[in-house]
C-alpha cells in the first residue's frame, strides 16, 4: 500500500516503509477488487447522506459524487480495471479517486472507517450474489419440474440402502430434489434477509462525533435496518457464515442428486444416458463416457464445507471488535458462493441434456419384490396385525427367492402352508403400478397426489421468481444511473 | 436387536443369527434412549390417526393408546428405564409394549417405517430441545441487560486489533455481546420452525395404501405442515444441519465473549475479578484463580465446529432415501445442543459472578491515545478535509508519544510548527469521557444512544420470552395429561 | 471437586464454594475415568523416580507404591469403580488413595502438576489404542489377503468415474484396499512414535526445583525421549491431532470400500451377497436385506472428519502454555479411536459373512467395451502412434455400440472403411482374460504380478504383526505384575 | 478443451461438442498450470523409459525428449505462458508439443494415461513444495534461535490460563516456539517421503500390456518407490492429505505464537514492540499501530483447517479407482501449501521486526506471585508433604494479597500463626531469578539446561538444513539442463 507519493492512508505516524513480505501477505486487492461495483455505492450512499446531514457542503460533496459515479462508470463498463500497489480496493478506489480529483478526495473518508466500510460493501456484494443465486436456481428448478411433468406416470423402484425398496415414479423421484432446493432457496432469502443490515456509520467502532445519518445512507442502499451497536457493527460476520452455510447445504443437495447421476449413468443401473455434450472421454481408454461433471459436483460439496469449517474456525474466540483475521472473511465466502452458482448451472446443463431410459427403469420394478410392503399392507386391511403381516410377507418373499420367481407369481397351493392368510387374489394385486398408484396419502406417489405436488411447486418457483423479480437495485444506485446523484431528491 | 422369542422386527425372511459385532455397531438405545419420549408422544399421535380414519378399529387402537401411555408415564416418572439388547428405542419400545398388551403390540407398527418413525421422534427432540436453549439464552440476555444498565457510564477503551481504539462504555461494550447473541436467538427459532414439518405418513419412502391422514397426526403432534414428498420426508437431514449451526454460531458468539473474559481476568488487564465460585485453582500452584470455565466454552467452540463439519461431510453424495449414514445424525446433533445449553448456563453463571473494575477500565482510557480520531474528526469539523486532519492527528500522537503525555497536555507552541490546526482548545475537547459522550449517532456510545440500545433489548428480550411462553406442547401431549387418549374430540 | 472434608487439590486460597454449574461444567470424570489405569501407571513411575532420586525417603515411597498399586490392581479387575464428587479421574485417585493410606497421599503430588500428569496419561493411552488398533487392523487385512489369495484369477471390470474401464481381476481389486490400510498402519506407527514423548517433570511449566530426574521416569514407562522445553510439555497436544488424522484416513479407506459394498450389493450390481448374519432388515419391507453396517462405516467417516476438524479448531490461536480449551482433546480423541476400532472390527465381519458372485463380476465384463485401451494398445504394438490408435479404438467402440455387440465381434469387413489398422487377428486379441492377463508389468492385474503382490502384502502383514508383538508394557508396569515395585532394580 | 483442429484427446467416440457450461466447469487449466513444470519432468522421464524399454524406437523417441525440453525450457524462462482453451495443463501440454512437433506428439501418451499422469505431477509438485516449506522453516527456526541466545537470562512470567504462572526465561518461551516447529519440520519430511512414490505405469488403473518398466521411469525421476498396485495408484490421494495437514499443524503452532504476539504488543502486555516495518495503521485512528499480519496469520489457520476439512469430505466415500472428486485435491493443496509458505515468511519477517521489552518482561515477574510453586516446593524440601505445603502456600498467598506486598515481603511473625513452616529465610529464596535459575531439571528453564536446549536446537537446525541441502534433482531433471536427455547413461 503506497501511494505514489510515497505517503499511505495511515502513514502520519509511521516513519519507515513497510516490510514487502508484509504488504504481500496483508494486501487484499488481488481478491476484494471485486467488491469495487458495491464499494463505490455505498462510498456514493455515505458522500450523499454526509451531503443531506450537512456534514460536508454541496461544493465539497459535488465533487465527490461526480469523481464516485465517474469510477463507477468505468468500471461497470470495464475501462477501468482495479489493479495496483494499493492494500485493498478501498485503497486502490481513494487513490484513484484522487488521481482524478485531486485533494478533494481526503474529505471522502470522513465519519468512516474502512471497518464498516468494508462491511457494507461485503454485505451489497453477498445479496447481490444471493439473488443470483436465486435466479439460477429457478432456471434448474424448472428444468426439473418441466421433466417431473413428463414422468408422472413413468414407474420405477424407489431405493433406501440403494436396495429397490417400494414402486414410485421417476416424477416423484425428481420432485424429491425439488423440494430439497426449494428448501435451499428458502435459506438464501433467509440469509439475504440477514444480510440486510447497514454497519455504516458504526465507523471504527464507535460511531462519530459528526452529525451523521445511518439510516439515511442504509435507506440509499435500501435497506431498512442498521445495526443496533456500532462495536458488533464492525466485528459480526455472521452474514458471511449464514451464506456459507446456505451453500454448503446446497452444494449437499446437488451432490445428493449428482451421486444419483453417476449410479444411474453406470452401466449396471442404465437408467440414464449422457448426451455427448454432457459427458467426457478418457484421454486413454476409447469406450469411456465419465459423468465427469457430476462427480465434480459431488466433489465440490467437499470443498464448501472446507469454506465454511475454515470460516468458522478462523471466527472462534475473537475478541471485539474487528480483528485482521475477519480479512479471511472474503475468499473463502466468495469461493462457496462461486461454487454453488458454478454446480447449479452445470446441474442444470446435465438435466437438460440426458434423457430417462423408461423402459431400464420400469423393468427394474420386476426384480427386488419391491411390493412387498403392499403385501404386508394388503394382509392388514384383511384384518391381520401388521407385525404378523410383516412376518408372512417376509416368508413369501423367502419363498419367492429361493424359486426365483415374483411375489405374484407364487402359486397360492404352496403359500396355503407357509402363510395362509395370503390368498392368489392378494398377490395379484401387488404388481408395482397398481401397488404405486395405490399410494394416495399427501405427497405418496400416487399420480393423483403427485399432480398436486406439481402444482404446488409451481406455484413455489413463480414465488420464487417473483421475489427475484421484485428485488430493487439501492435507490442511490438508481440516482447513478439517472445521472442524479447530486439532485434534490432521492427516495 | 432379539426379542426374548429370538425374533426380530424384521426376521422373517432371515435364516441365522445376526452377528453380535455388527449389532453392537449398528445398535444405538445407547444414545437415542433419549428419544423415548419423543418416540412415544409421536406413536399416540400415531395410532390416534389411525382411529380417527378408521385404519384401527377402536377395540385394536385403545390398548395401544393405553399401553403407550402408561409406557409415557413410566418413563416421565423414572419409574422404567430405555435399556436392553434392543437395537433401538423404537425397537426397545414396540418390545416392552409388547410385554405389556401382548401381540396387540404388532399393530402398532400398521402405515409408518422407522424411517418416518426416527424423523418425527428426532423432529420432536430437536424442537423441544431449541425451545429449552431459548428459555437458557433469555437468562443469560437478562443477566447481560442488568449489567449493562448498571454501566452506561463505566468508560473504557473498545478495542480493535487488540489495541486501544476508542472510547466506549461499558454498556455498549456488553450490548455488543447482547445482540451478537439476539442473533443466535432469531437463527434457533428459524431451526424452530424448519424442524417443524411432520414426516410421519412417508412410511419407509412411499407413503401408505391404507387411508392414513398425515395432517391428522400433524396436527396432532402441533404441526401445521407436512412432507411435500414422501421420499424426502425419509431422507432429509436439514433441520439437524439447521439446528447444528445454529449451535454453533452461538458457540462462536460464546467463545468470542470468553476470550475476553480471559484476557480481562489476566493480571495485565485487570478488567475483571472472577469470584472463587467461579474460577478454578490450580493443583501446583497455590496462587493460581484460572478462568477454567470460560476457557472450556472457548474450547467447545471448536467442538461444535466439528459436530457440524462430521455431520455435513455425512452427508454429502447420499443418494435417495434413507440410508443407515444417516443414523449418525442424532449423536452429533445432541453434542451440540448440549454442549450449547451447559455452555450458555456456565456463561450465565460466569457473568454474574464476576465483578467489573470500573476504576481500572477508566484508568485504560488514559494510555493510548484513544481520542486520536476525535481529534481528527474536530479538524474535520474546523474545515480540514479528513485526510489532511488524520495526517496531523497522526503527527501529534506521535509527538505526545516521544514526550510521553496524553494529547491533551501537548502544548500548543510545539504543535503550532507541525500542526498549526490543532489549537489548544481543540485538545482539550478530546478527553476521553467527554469524547464517548459526544458520539450521539444511532448505535454509537453516547449515553442517551446506548439507553435506547437498552430499550430496544429490552423489547426484544421480552419478545423472545413471550414467544418461549406461547410454545404449547403437542396436543397428543395434552391429551395423554388430561387421560383423554380416546376420547371423542381432540383438537 | 470437593473432598469429603470439604477442601480439594487447590482450595488453599479460595474462600467460597465452586458453583455447580460450573463444576458439572467443567468436570471431566465422565469421560476422563477411562485414563485411570494409565494414570496411576504414570503415578507409580513418578513415584519410584522420586525414590531413586532421594526427593521421596523410601519410608513415604513405599505407602504411595502400595497403594497406587492396590488401585490399580482393583481397577483392573474391576473392584473399583471410577466414579464420584471429583472434578478428574486424577483428584479421584488422589481423593481415595487418601482414604486409603492417609495424608501420606499428600506426597504423590510432589514435584508435578496436572499438567504434565494429564499429558502423559494420555500419551499412554492413545499408544495403548494406536497398538489395539494395529492388532485389529492385522486381522482386517489378513482376511482380505487370504480373500485376494483365492481371487487370483477372478476377473471382473475394473472402474473409473463408476464406469467400467479395463479387466482386472478381484485379487487386484482386493489388494488395492489392502495397500491402502497398509498405509494407515504405517500412519498410526507414526503416531505412536511421535505420541512416544515423557512430559513428566515438566510440572505445570517450568519443571522443578526438586532433584527430579525425567529421563528415570521415562524409561520406568517404556519412553526412550523426553520432552526438550518444559514450557511445550504441557502446552502440546500435536500426538491428539497425528492420532486423530490418522484414524480420520483410516476412516476414509474403509468408507471407500464400504462404499463398494453399498454399490457391489444392489440387485444392479450383484457383485456380492451379504449373508443374514451381516446385513439388516427391514422393520415395514419385508423383502429387504441391507448393507446397514457398511453404510454406517461410511457415515462414521464424517464423523471422524468432524473430531479431527474440531480438535484442530480447538487447538488454533491458544497461547502458550496449558489452557482450559485443551481439555476438550480427550472426548474427540476418545471418539476417533473407538469409531476407528468398531469399524474396523465390523468390516471384518462383513468381509467375512460376503460371497463374491464371481459368475456376475465375469459376466460384467462382456457389456462395456473394457478393452478398447487394449486394442489402442495392440495398435501401437503395430506402430500406429498412440494418439492415431486411439481415436481409431474410439471409432470401432462408436460401430460396435451402435451394432450391439463386443468389440471382438466386429466383422473386419466393416473396419476396414473405418479404422483400417485393425485387423481381425487385433480384434481376436481383446476378448477381457487375454487382455488382463497380458498386462505384466510390475503392479499390473496379470496373475503373476498379482501373486507378487501377494506375497509382498503377507510380508508387510507379518512385519506389522511383529511390530504389535514386539511392543512391550512399561517396566514400571511389569514391575508391578512381578510385584517389585519398590525392589532395588527396575530395569 | 478443443484443439484447433475441433478434435480432443477423447473425441473419437464423440459425436457432437461439449456443452461450454459444462467444460468451464471441468477446466482445471486455471489453476493446474502451476504444475506444467512437472508434468514435463515426469513426461519426459515416461518417455525416457519407452525409449529405454523399446516401446519407442530412438526415431520416435528423440523429437519427444527435444519438444518436451524445448518446452520446459521456455516454461522455465517465462517466455512460454500455459493459457489457452485445453482442458487442463496435461492436454495443454500434448497440444502444444502437437503444434512445435506435429503428429509425432501422438506418440506421447503412449502406456499412460492422464490418471497416473496428473497423479506423478502433482506428487512432484507436492514435494518440491515441502522442500521448499522446510527451507522457510530452517530461516524462521534460525532467527528464534537467535533471538533466543541472546535471552536466556531474561526473566518473564511463563502462563497458564493466561495467568502469570511461574518464572521462566524469555529464551526458554522462544524455544517452546522453536521446538514446535521442529516437529513440523519432521511431520513435513514424513509427508515428503510419503508422495515419493511413482504412480507412472498404473495408467488408467490396469497398467500396460506394453513392456514398460516402471522402476526405471521412477528412477528418472528421483523415486525409489512404485506404486504396489496400479488400481490404488490412481485412486490414492493420501500424500495430499498428509501435505495438507502437514500445512494445518504448522498454521495452528504459527496461529499460537501469533496469539502471542497480538497480545504482547497490546498496551495492557507491552512485552513487545512492533517496528513501523512489520505493523498497520488506521485509516481512521491515527493513534494505531495494529499487529495485522500476525492477526492475519492466525486467522489463515482457520482457513488451512477448512482446506484440509474440505479435502478429507470430499475423498470420503468414493469408490475405486479414479473419480473426478479427486480433481478438487488441487486447489485445496495449493492453498494450503501457498499460505503455509506466506506465513512462514511473514512470522520471520515480524520476528525480525520486533523488540522486547526485557524491563517489562521482568516487572511482570513482581506480581502474580509467581513463585508460590516454589515456596511449596521448598517446604517440601523441609519434610512437609507437598498436599500439606501447597495448602500453605495458598494461605500465604492469601494473605500476601490482601496486604498488597509479594510472598517475600511477608513478616515472618503474621504467618508464624498461619503456616509455621514457612520461615523468613524460606521467604527470601522465592525471589523470581532465583526461583528460575534453581529450575535446572532437564528441559527447565535454569540458563545452563536453556543452554543445552540451545546447543540440540543447533543441531536441529543443522539436520535440517543439511536434508534440505542433499535433495537432488531428479535424474532427468538433470540430463536436461545438461542436454542429454537422449544420451546413453542416464543414472
Amino acid at each position: 500500500m503506497t501511494r505514489p507519493d510515497g505517503t499511505s492512508l495511515w502513514g502520519g505516524r509511521f516513519s519507515s516503509e513497510p516490510d514487502p513480505v508484509i504488504l504481500a501477505f496483508t494486501g487484499s486487492l488481488p481478491f476484494d477488487s471485486r467488491l469495487a461495483r458495491h464499494d463505490l455505492i455505498a462510498s456514493l450512499a455515505h458522500v450523499r447522506m454526509l451531503l443531506d446531514t450537512g456534514v460536508l457542503a454541496r461544493a465539497h460533496a459535488e465533487p465527490l459524487l461526480d469523481g464516485l459515479g465517474e469510477l463507477l462508470g468505468e468500471i461497470e463498463t470495464g475501462t477501468l480495471t482495479v489493479e495496483g500497489p494499493d492494500e485493498d480496493v478501498h485503497t486502490w478506489i481513494e487513490r484513484t479517486l484522487q488521481e482524478r480529483i485531486g485533494s478533494a478526495a481526503g474529505r471522502l473518508h470522513t465519519a468512516r472507517s474502512r471497518n464498516d466500510q468494508v462491511s457494507i460493501a461485503l454485505r451489497l456484494f453477498t445479496r447481490e450474489s444471493i439473488a443470483a443465486l436465486c435466479v439460477l436456481l429457478t432456471d434448474l428448478l424448472e428444468a426439473w419440474l418441466a421433466e417431473a411433468e413428463r414422468h408422472v406416470e413413468t414407474w420405477m423402484p424407489g431405493y433406501t440402502h440403494l436396495q429397490r425398496a417400494q414402486p414410485i415414479s421417476l416424477a416423484h423421484h425428481l420432485l424429491a430434489h425439488f423440494w430439497a432446493l426449494a428448501a435451499d432457496a428458502d435459506r438464501l432469502q433467509t440469509a439475504y434477509e440477514r444480510a440486510g443490515v447497514s454497519p455504516l456509520g458504526a465507523g471504527a467502532l464507535a460511531g462519530s462525533l459528526l452529525p451523521i445519518d445511518p439510516r439515511r445512507s442504509a435507506a440509499l442502499l435500501g435497506l431498512d435496518r442498521i445495526y443496533p451497536n456500532s462495536l458488533l457493527a464492525v466485528a459480526d460476520r455472521d452474514f458471511v457464515a449464514d451464506a456459507a452455510f446456505a451453500c454448503a447445504m446446497l452444494m449437499i443437495h446437488l451432490s445428493r442428486w449428482a451421486e444419483e447421476i453417476v449410479l444411474w449413468s453406470a452401466l449396471e443401473f442404465g437408467f440414464v444416458r449422457l448426451s455427448d455434450r454432457i459427458s467426457q472421454g478418457s484421454s486413454l481408454m476409447p469406450q469411456k463416457k465419465n459423468p465427469e461433471a457430476a462427480e465434480l459436483v459431488r466433489g465440490k460439496a467437499g470443498r464448501v464445507i472446507g469454506d465454511l469449517a475454515g470460516l468458522l474456525a478462523m471466527l472462534k474466540g475473537l475478541p471485539f471488535a474487528y480483528n485482521s483475521d475477519l480479512q479471511e472473511d472474503k475468499e473463502a465466502l466468495f469461493d462457496a458462493l462461486d461454487t454453488a452458482a458454478g454446480s447449479i448451472r452445470v446441474v442444470t446443463s446435465i438435466s437438460q441434456g440426458l434423457t430417462y431410459d423408461v423402459a431400464r427403469l420400469e423393468r427394474s420394478l420386476v426384480a427386488g419384490f419391491v411390493t412387498a410392503t403392499d403385501l404386508a399392507d394388503l394382509l392388514v386391511q384383511g384384518g391381520t396385525p401388521f407385525r404378523e403381516a410383516h412376518r408372512m410377507a417376509g416368508v413369501a418373499v423367502r419363498e419367492a427367492e429361493s424359486r426365483g420367481c415374483e411375489l405374484w407369481e407364487l402359486d397360492a397351493g404352496t403359500l396355503a402352508g407357509l402363510a395362509p392368510a395370503i390368498g392368489g387374489e392378494t398377490l395379484q394385486a401387488v404388481r408395482p403400478e397398481a401397488a404405486a398408484a395405490a399410494r394416495t396419502s399427501e405427497g405418496a406417489p400416487a399420480p393423483e397426489r403427485v399432480r398436486d405436488q406439481l402444482a404446488d411447486a409451481a406455484a413455489l418457483l413463480q414465488h420464487l421468481r417473483d421475489w427475484a423479480e421484485d428485488l430493487r437495485p439501492p435507490p442511490i444506485y438508481q440516482a447513478y444511473r439517472e445521472n442524479r446523484l447530486a439532485a434534490a431528491e432521492i427516495k
